[in-house]
Formats: C-alpha cells, sequence, structure tokens
C-alpha cells in the first residue's frame, strides 16, 4: 500500500509542513498570550508583522524559489494556513448579505424627515467616483514619470482581443430581478437598492399604518443588533487570521519574480501612498485629525492589506466607522456597501491606469492629452461595476484596456499578473481607506458624524 | 489610439444614437408634463402610441432594414431604451417572489372556517387549463380557415429531433424541495406552494396556539404591506417606461420581414382577438360589465402588451384585480401566481395550435378530427408548466410539436420564430387577460368579489 | 400522424403501465382504510411489506429482467411511482433548510447559563466520528471473514485515478461564506454554523437588550412552531409513499444482477445488522429499553430505509427523537442536523470499508495491521464532510478508495455499484439509526432525555 496517497489526503506529505503548522500554531499562542498587554491596533501590527516574518521564513527554507506553487509542501503549508486565514474571512463574508440588507433598511427607516435620501447617493456616489478620478490621475503621472514599460517594447499581438462589456450591460446587472437571487450571489449593490425600496416603503407606511407595520420595523431592529453583535464576536479573532493570511500570502509568492517587475510595484505602492496622502488630508479638512484618524481606522485597512478583500473587509470597515470613527451607523452602512462594490480607489483607480500606461509604452502607442483624458473617464466609468472580490482589479484592468482599444496588448503584462497578490494588499487597503474617506466627507456634509467620538483603538 | 473602443464601451458610436436617446428622453419629459392632466388608463394609451411612433422613426430612419440587429447605432439605441424599459421591468420581477410568498401565506391563514383552499385551486386550474383548451379550439379553427402553412409544402427532415419532456417529470419539477432555492430560482409554483403549507400550518396552529404564532402573523401582514407599498410606487413610473419598451421591439424587429409571414401573424391576432371576447363574455356572465372592466384593467394589458413577461406584469395585475377590480387580495394573489406559470391562453393554448397547423400543412400530414382533439388535448397538458417568462411560447410549442410526433418539422418554421416578439405582444396581453377572467370568475364563484367597487382608472 | 409520441409524452406507452398505476391507486386505497386499525408502525411495515409485493410483481411480469431500466414499461412504471414516493420526499426536504435554520437557533438561544455549546458539539462529532470508526472496523471484519473479492483477482488499471480531494478542502466548504447561499444548496453544516453565530448572539444579547431582541426570539418561537406543524401534516402521508418507495426500487433493480454480488449483499447487510445490534446495546446503556426505542424509532429507521435519503428523513428523525423516545428537541435538531451529514455509519462507515477490502482482494494487495488502522482512520476522516444525499455513499468510497491509494482500481467494482440501491436502503437504516443513537447518548451525558416520555407508536 502506497502511503503517500493519505498524506495528500490530508495534505501533509513532508516534514517542513508538520514544522510550520506547529510554527503557525505557536504563533497564534504567543498572540493570545499578549492580547491583554497591547491595545488593538498594535495587537495588529504585531500579528502582520509575524506573519511577515513566517512567510520569509518559509521562502528562506524554500531557497526563494521562482514558482513556490510547484513546490508541495509549500501549497499544503498554504492550504492549511488558508485554513485559518480565509476560514475567518468567510466568516466575515457570511455576514455581508445580512449586514447590508438589515443595515440599509434600518438607514432609510430611521431617516428624519427633513433628511435626503437622494443626497446621500448622490454625494457617495461623487465621492467614491471622484476620487477614483483622482487616483487614476496620479497612476497616470506615476507611471510616466518612472517610465513603465519604456525599453521592453514589442510587437502587436495578430489577434485583437476586444471583449467589451458596455457600460449599459453593467447598470442593468446591478438591479435586482430576484432579491433572493441576489442575496445567493452576494450581488451587493442589488441588495442595497431592494433595501432602499423597502426602507422607503416603510418610512412612508410609518406615518399612517405604524401599528400594522411595526412588527417588521421591530424586527429590523432586532436582527440589525444580533448581526452587528455577531460581527464583533468574530472580529476578536482579527489578529489570529492576519498571522496567517500574511504568512500565507508572502510564502505564496516568488519573491524571486517580484525583481523582474520591481519598478511596476514601486509605481504601484507610490501610487498609493499619495492617493493616502490625499485621503487624509480629505479627512484633515473634514476637522478630523490625520493621525488619530489613522489609530482608530487601522483595524480595517490592516484587514484590508491582509485579506486582499474589500467586500470581506465590509462588516469591520462599518464597525470601526461607527464605533471608533464616529460616523453614524446608517451613512457607515450605505456608503461602505456601495464602496466596496464601486469606486475602488486602488483597484479601479490607481491600478489600470498604471497598467494602460505600462501597455501604451509597451505597444509604443503615442500617449497625449487626449489619451490621459479619455482614460481618466474609462477608469472612472468602469469602476461602477466591479464586484469587490478579490481578482476584480485584472477585471477592471481588461475592461479599461478593451475601453482603450489596446486589447491585443493585454497579453503582454502577464509578468505582473503572476505577482498580483503583492499589489492586491496595497490596493484592497487603499479600497478601504477611500470608502472610509468617502463615508466621513458624507458624514460630515450631512452633520451625521459624531466628531468627539473618534477614538484610537 | 483607436476612439471607436471608447464608443463601443459605452455604446455611442453613431449621432444617430446620441440623437434617439435625446428623442426618448424628450418623450419622457413631455409624459411627465401631460401626466396630471390624463387618467392614468389614457396615459397609458397615449404612451404606447408614443412608443409605437419613436420606433417607427427608428425604423424609417434606418430605411426600413430587413434585420435591424446587424446595423450598430440600432443595437445601440435598443440597449438604451432596454436599460429604461427592462430596468423598470427588473424592478417589478425584483417583487415576485416576496409578493407571492407573503401574500399567498396571507390568503391561507386569513381564510374563514367555511372557506375551502381546496376549492380556490381545484376552480382556479380548471378555469385556466380550460380557458387554454378553448383557445387552442380557436387557433385550430382560425388556422385552418387561413390555411396557414399550405403551399410552403416541404420534405421531411432527416433527422428525428425529439426531446420529449414527460408531464411527469413536469409535476415533479413544481415540487418545491428546498424553499430558498425555489425563490432564489423565481420558480412560483414551488414557492405557493411551500407558502399554502406554511399558511395551513399558521391556520391550523391559530386556534391553539395563536399567541405563540401571533408574530409571524403581524410579520406576514406588516411585510404584504409594505411590499404592496413598494408596487404602487414602482407602477407609478410604468407610462414612462411602456415607451421605451414599445419603442424598442418596434425598433428591434425587421418590419420588412414580417410580410413573409404576414398570415401567421394575422392568424394570431385574429385568434387573439376572438378570445379576447370570450373572455370578456366570461366577464360579463360574471356580472361586470365588460366596457367597465376593460376601462380598469387596461394598465395590466398594456404591460402584459409591451413588456411581453406575464410574471413581470405579476404585480401589476394582482394590484389591477385588487384595487381596480375589486377581486378578494387573495384569490387575486392565488389565482395571479398560478395564471403567470401554468394555462397561458396565448403563449400556451393559441400559439402552439396555430404553430401545429401550419407544420401540419407545410408537412402534408392528414388532419382529422381525432388529429384535433388529441392537439387540444396536448396544448391543454403541456400549459401546465411552462413558465410565464419572455420565450416560454417557443417552449410551448416544442413541447406540443413533439407532443404531436411532429419534431421533424420543427425547423421549417424558422421564419416565423424570427418575427417572435411582435407575436409575443399579443400573446402575452391574452394571457394576462386570461388570468385575470380566471380571478374574476373565481373570486365570484366564491363569493369573494366586490362588484360595487369596480372603477375606471 | 404517430400517436406514440403522445404516450410518450404522458409516459404511458403500454397498457402494463396503466395496470400498474391502478394497482398502486387500489394500495394507497386500502391503505387509507386499514389506516384507522393499525398503529403507526404496524401501518407502515405493512406499506413497505405491500410495496416489496408491488414490486416484486412488477418484476415477475418482467421476467426478471437483467437490466429493467431498458425496458420501457418498467422505466414509465417508475417514473409515476417516483412521482408519489420522491414527490414525497421533496416534500419532506422541504422543510429541511428552514427547521435546521430556525430550530439550531432555538435551541442555542435557549441554553440555560449552566450548558455549554461545546459540549453538546464536541460529545455529538466524537459519537458520530466514534460510530463510523466502529462501523469500520465491523466493515473490515466481515469483509475478511466472507473472503470478499477474493478469486476474482485481475490486474492493475493502466491509468491512475487519484482525484483526492484533501480534508483542508472539506474542512473550508464546510464554512458558510454566504448564508443565503449556503440555504439555496441546502448545506446543512454552514447553515448550522451560522445559526449557531445567530442563536449565541441572541443568548449573549438576551442578558442586556432583552426588549430589542424579543421581536427576534418571538418569531424564531412562532417559525418553529409553525415548521414542526408543517412536518407533522407531511409526515402522515408516509405510509402511502413508502409503498410507492418501495415498489419502485424493487421495480428498478435487477434481481438477476443480484446474484452475481450476492456476497457483497450479504456482508453488508450482516454488517449492518451487528453494528444495529451495537447501537441497541449503546441505548440500553443509556438506560432505554431497546425494544420500546426499535417500537418508537420505527417512523424513521423504515423511511430511512425506503427512501435512501438521510437528509429527506431528518425531519421525521427529529420528530421521533422529541415526540416519541423523549430527547429534548433542541438536542433533537443538532444532533440530527450533524448526524445527516457527517459520521454516517452506513454510507461512511461500513460501505466504505468493505469496498476496500474487497478491491484489496481483487487487486491482490497485502492486508495488514497497518492497513486496517489506516483504513479505520481515512474512513473516519472523510466521515466528515460527506453530504447526506442519495448517492453520497459512493463518493465516501471513491475518497477512501483515493486515500488508501488503491485509485487505479476503482472501476472494478462497476457490479456492485450497478445495484446499489440494494445496499442504500439498508445504509441509510443504519445512518438514521447511528443520527439517534448519537442523539440519545448525547442527551442523557447532558441530561436532556425524558426517559419516562419514551412510547412507541
Amino acid at each position: 500500500m502506497d502511503s503517500t496517497f493519505f498524506s495528500q489526503f490530508i495534505m501533509i506529505t513532508d516534514i517542513k509542513t508538520v514544522i510550520f503548522i506547529i510554527a503557525l500554531i505557536g504563533l497564534l499562542f504567543l498572540t493570545s498570550k499578549i492580547k491583554s498587554k497591547l491595545n488593538f491596533t498594535k495587537l495588529m501590527i504585531v500579528s502582520t508583522l509575524l506573519g511577515i516574518g513566517l512567510g520569509i521564513i518559509i521562502q528562506y527554507v524554500a531557497k526563494f524559489p521562482q514558482d513556490p506553487s510547484k513546490i508541495a509542501w509549500i501549497t499544503e503549508v498554504s492550504k492549511w494556513y488558508g485554513l485559518i486565514g480565509y476560514g475567518f474571512m468567510d466568516l466575515l463574508k457570511m455576514l455581508v448579505v445580512p449586514l447590508v440588507f438589515v443595515s440599509i433598511i434600518r438607514v432609510i427607516m430611521n431617516m428624519n424627515e427633513g433628511e435626503n435620501l437622494s443626497k446621500l447617493t448622490s454625494r457617495s456616489i461623487i465621492m467614491l467616483l471622484g476620487t477614483t478620478a483622482i487616483a487614476a490621475i496620479i497612476g497616470i503621472i506615476v507611471g510616466n514619470l518612472l517610465n513603465l514599460g519604456v525599453g521592453s517594447q514589442v510587437v502587436k499581438a495578430t489577434e485583437q482581443i476586444r471583449e467589451i462589456s458596455p457600460i449599459v450591460d453593467t447598470l442593468r446587472g446591478l438591479l435586482p430581478s430576484n432579491p433572493v437571487k441576489a442575496m445567493a450571489e452576494a450581488n451587493i449593490v442589488a441588495i442595497v437598492i431592494f433595501a432602499v425600496f423597502i426602507g422607503l416603503a416603510i418610512k412612508r407606511l410609518n406615518k399612517k399604518y405604524s401599528s400594522i407595520i411595526k412588527p417588521l420595523t421591530d424586527l429590523v431592529e432586532a436582527f440589525y443588533k444580533v448581526i452587528v453583535s455577531v460581527a464583533i464576536t468574530i472580529i476578536k479573532f482579527m489578529p489570529y487570521a492576519v498571522i496567517a493570511l500574511m504568512a500565507n500570502t508572502i510564502a505564496e509568492n516568488g519573491i524571486q519574480s517580484i525583481f523582474g517587475v520591481v519598478d511596476f510595484i514601486i509605481a504601484l505602492y507610490i501610487s498609493v501612498a499619495i492617493m493616502f496622502i490625499i485621503h487624509l488630508a480629505i479627512i484633515w479638512i473634514n476637522g478630523l485629525n490625520p493621525k488619530t484618524y489613522l489609530k482608530s481606522a487601522s483595524k480595517a485597512l490592516i484587514l484590508g492589506f491582509t485579506s486582499r478583500s474589500s467586500v470581506g473587509t465590509l462588516p469591520v470597515t462599518i464597525e470601526t466607522l461607527t464605533d471608533n470613527v464616529g460616523v453614524d451607523s446608517g451613512t457607515a452602512s450605505f456608503v461602505g456597501s456601495l464602496g466596496s462594490n464601486m469606486g475602488m480607489n486602488g483597484c479601479a483607480g490607481i491600478y489600470p491606469a498604471l497598467m494602460a500606461v505600462t501597455i501604451a509604452n509597451m505597444a509604443g502607442i503615442e500617449m497625449n492629452f487626449s489619451f490621459y483624458a479619455m482614460l481618466v473617464i474609462v477608469v472612472t466609468i468602469s469602476s461602477l461595476g466591479i464586484a469587490g472580490i478579490p481578482g476584480t482589479a485584472t477585471m477592471a484592468v481588461s475592461v479599461v484596456i478593451s475601453g482603450m482599444g489596446m486589447g491585443a496588448y493585454f497579453p503582454l503584462v502577464g509578468g505582473i499578473i503572476a505577482i498580483d497578490p503583492i499589489l492586491d494588499m496595497g490596493r484592497t487597503m487603499l479600497n478601504v481607506n477611500g470608502t472610509m474617506t468617502t463615508a466621513i466627507t458624507v458624514a460630515n456634509s450631512l452633520d451625521k458624524i459624531d466628531k468627539s467620538n473618534i477614538k484610537s483603538v
């Protein structure tokens, strides 16, 4: 009998797998020990560093391979780490559909007479798309300053690839033709729209039929309370998950293969940093201390960075905005839900802009002002309908590249896509920060933020 | 850089697209201006006429092409019009699952002691299938009088196509083995069955355990109120959507290609008209003034005609029956839900009958009384399990043609299927009217209609 | 016109089909007549015997064919019988998702302060996996005593088939990343986990915010009452369905083809019988009279036997445990839900063990103690994540065979798989009994069983 089959079945074929599983367990135990001694933010930073360290040690033991996915025991370690890291993210994602549905109904039905849903909606969308446009401009500038793609000029691919998904279809796709299906598919914008209709009807009926409607409004309040409570429980385990998530990302990616596209990585992280500073400036204009904000928001930012999922981070984003930053819970839920799906500054703003510049340079396409102007418009429009799951950024790029008529050159950037998780960390963190910046700005403009309530955690 | 890619991305490559988008916006604006001056029915008729006019102008500008789908700007205009027209239908469809689920529970749980669910069910099904059988007979007579298919005799296709979906499988498919899945797939009959079980249990428990059950019954009442309120809100936008829907259908279909199958179109609309008169006679027998009925029901009929979706029209059908015709809301929901899925007079009655006659004539199959009798039976049985979405009629035809053993000849009628939307308008309107006729008859037989309450809108 | 098409459409092409449909209707009528004269258990036994008799008569009329699926009228009869038998199972399955969801929330939220969810969970899982391990050992012993597969030694297949689904992936798959999707897919373990989180949150909030939470807890109680009431209603029709289910299984399977693998069938049923006695011993240790237990539990056991679906039987299992055996409804729901998905003694314990022994003998693989030890471990681990629908057993076998490194020899046992329904009856009954044994043991250890309440039905 061949015992390796059993080993493959339980995903432990190498002593190194066992060692690194034990190493992770050790770090988790360590974290539980120091938990009481650090505040949550510091604990999250320590976890991230522990995760990076663990990941680098794995890479070192494997002698920094070109393609770690070909090394069996790294694949196994990665599976086991993923069980902890992504298992945690699954539990967070589990809350997204009920949280969005119930909290949006609750926002709308509890709106006061004077308040205006269309103001909330329009300001949120304008802020999200506006910051995406700024992000695209920054991407274009940084990409050009660093001459991305220049020198690696290549011939045009023979076959045109141009699957343009028209914006009209994207907009239709956002409508909820069946709310249960929308929930089963976690189509968040559709859930928001359905919830808005329900919320508006409740609000309207509350004047004349409040006694008939009361069981429903009471239920919404009760269920909201319960879901938020579940979220708070799960979030407590974040520091443990972050170690596994971070170690997993580092271990799975060829540090070797980074060197070939190091200029692109640098360009992306410079752009992210610049945009991040712009966000902080916007927050400062809204009357909050950026430093205090950073401390209070770090929880969501670190989870976005390590988990690379805007939607998965959503429950944490909402909780952070509400409990730590002082944004009214309605606005937080509303902007958070939208922002995890449209106008993502990192994934749908900076990244496609950088890619377009790189490809244009590689293909020898002349870029002038009209090219740049159109690029900003295409990026901004495309950012409307991209779902916030890991991997969306690649879709955003493909839409933008097609929209700019450069579909033929898309295969050129395979090297960049190979190290995508490295880029995705920065991008997703920026998405989350963009959403929080938007929420703060909109809340401030509607006077729905209690600035005295901000607290570092 | 090739700017056409961007144009394709936003679906505007031709100045004509822009002009006709502006034209639609102009008509929508016009409609909003005349809204207050006309009652709803007149407004709907005006909208339909405006839509037809707009569609014909588009066809005129495009010089009445054989195949409009090959003209890029018509495709674009059609996408943009569809965003408004079908976007509206998506919002209506959004209500179907919750409305059916909640309203059926509500009907059953609120039934009085003396009332009988099995009577309601059996009478509804008998009326739906009975009218379908009548519709099939009318189709057979008209098809023979007009000699449909005679003269275009052809040889038999070499390969037999006979995918017979046995009626047993259809019946099994109606059962809700998972209610959440049934909701996600908008399987309406399954939702009705699940809701009936829930409703019956509530009714039974209400005697002994009414205090435990009360939170659920109260919630059903509250949610029903809310969903109906959402429906009323959305229905207000119907006149706008109808312009877009109608213009879209006219613009998308080759008026040229109609001439080849003009006899079939005439036969279908004659049959629809005759059946419609029979419906009105039934309504008259039930003690309602047909003219008043027409005025009060026109809203649902026009939406069925322009949207070509029985299920999408369902919220309007129920609202019309309840608010305008005076049918008790329970009966309206129950019959409406069933009628949008089985026994559709137009799509599953007249149309397959006409098709069968046409194909038999084309193929030189002799038709005698036993052929006709079996055709009526096959059509009626098939009409049981066809879902009421656009395109179902084609499925009904294929089931009937297979059931009659003529599967080999199905490809002959490609020309008719090409202009299907033209036929679908009349068929769907007749479906909706059949459902309303059934609801009135059943409600009248159970004394659940307030005839004094009928009103023209 | 070819009338056979119509016959195929309604699935009646042979007079024998009509006769046996009438025969079934006659038996159903007979059952309704004797219903009041027998208690439920006796009625179920009579139904099963009637079903077996009807099935054998069908086989006799068809002259005991090698492959009944090739005889048209048997296929038709089987479809019509299936409409009744499996239609009934569909209605039971309809209750699984809401019943599991609501009853688990209810268990958790109603737990007293002293009680311990982790005790309930860990004891349930230990008992389920423990009994599976015992079942595997029995399978190994019986398989070896009967020399299964010895003598039909064959050469190794040239191509290795080894799709090992790693246990890590299985564990990840159990997590509910979207509760609505989990419900739509009837992913029961995921529903349990989501419900546990909700229940824990309600329990925690009930201390401080009981007035806000009350609408939700009241609703859970109301909905639970309603679903249980629906279950009781449907269960009343069980004796009718059992006739159709049983006759269908006998009629559909080639009694001829049984003889080739008769030793395997005997081995399986001997193992099932031994394991069943062990279950009864465990029940006796828990202080219940095995004979009384058998009488009170027969309802669920017979349905498991005839329907071959652990999940479909779940509502009956829970009802039996609660109403007849005296197990607290919370424990019954919890263990029932888990037990219909993991640690299935028959499908995932005995059957794969027997199969592994057979294949090893056929392939000439030497079996020693380490082989047996590993086999027990692989079987037990695999039994964790196998969904309890008909056909799962085959999946369990394929996982175990791959895990033992014998994937190449899997095709050898085609003959056994051909008569799978014959084996599935015994296996599924044992699954259900294992679940009930576990529920009784866990309930007894937590003092959640009212032993005076057991009653024969």
